[in-house]
């Protein structure tokens, strides 16, 4: 499975690839850190990251794009044009005929330093050590969105297992609500 | 000036088309609110809505797109998918070339209402009246694209004196800068 994993953000828009196996293993293809002039009109800015974001599906063939999903906590300024960007990034994906999964920052954290709470840091420590790479991905925006795209090689199975559960627990209800409906008819 | 007023959301997103001239006078030509099911993915309600804002771009040819500016207030939530939708409208206005202008609920009801704290049956209710309409726009998402628009209508003329007062302060400075630069090389 390859993902393109995107720590989105107006002014730094971390891009990172990750192909992964069943197992744990997990190795890097690409990354890179996108960025527009906060100068320059919203709307170009937007247009500036949903190029590249087309340019990196077109180029990587990703399978699917994990996005890191947010919340308004500390600068809601910011947060807005992140959450703008968020939005473009799933319509650009989206249109590409490709899932979109989010995760959010914790459990980006915890998939990848086992700490929900881990400095950036050390999740930049965890990305460069699973990934094997060379040296430390720099901005922590391009460490960000490979640890978001190794995240989701690792929480996907899981996720596809609760997902799965979730349809056979529905199936079982159906039949269990029928065979009460039927006994009733046939009181 | 024909302008499309957007209030992002995704469960409604209220699209109002406004004409306006030089004056006060404005008039609708056209309104809806797009739904999209809030069981479908994110990526495919954000497609439902691009394509709607591109339709509608493509059918009624608007000047320029007013999109509600999104704060983090209240449901945190909902707040985001909000603002995920305001950077999807942002985008496809800003790749069909058209610029996007932004305003605050406070600005959009103190435009219409007079007062930026106006309840939302107030706005209807002018929405209704400078727009000569024979009923009032309904769901309330619909009546707050309208008045988005009639605030863009009315706001663009004194947003545009002040950018080009900006531009002509900063050409005074410059040349204030330049006549004092050589006033120091002449000593």
């Amino acid at each position: 499975m390859r993902v393109l994993g995107v720590d989105p953000g107006l002014t730094r828009c971390g891009l990172g690839v990750v192909e992964g196996g069943g197992g744990r293993a997990v190795h890097a293809v690409a990354v890179d850190v996108v960025r527009t002039p906060p100068g320059e009109a919203v709307a170009q800015r937007l247009a500036a990251v949903a190029d590249a974001v087309e340019g990196w599906i077109a180029e990587h063939r990703p399978d699917v794009i994990a996005v890191e999903r947010v919340f308004a906590q500390h600068n809601v300024r910011t947060v807005m044009g992140t959450a703008q960007v968020s939005g473009v990034v799933a319509l650009v994906a989206g249109r590409a005929g490709l899932p979109v999964a989010f995760h959010t920052p914790s459990e980006v954290k915890a998939a990848v330093t086992g700490s929900g709470r881990a400095g950036k840091e050390q999740v930049t420590a965890m990305v460069t050590r699973v990934l094997s790479l060379g040296a430390a991905p720099r901005p922590a925006d391009a460490a960000d969105a490979l640890a978001l795209a190794v995240c989701h090689c690792w929480r996907a199975p899981m996720l596809a297992r609760m997902a799965e559960a979730e349809v056979r627990a529905a199936e079982v209800a159906k039949h269990h609500r029928a065979r009460l409906a039927a006994a009733r008819r046939a009181r």
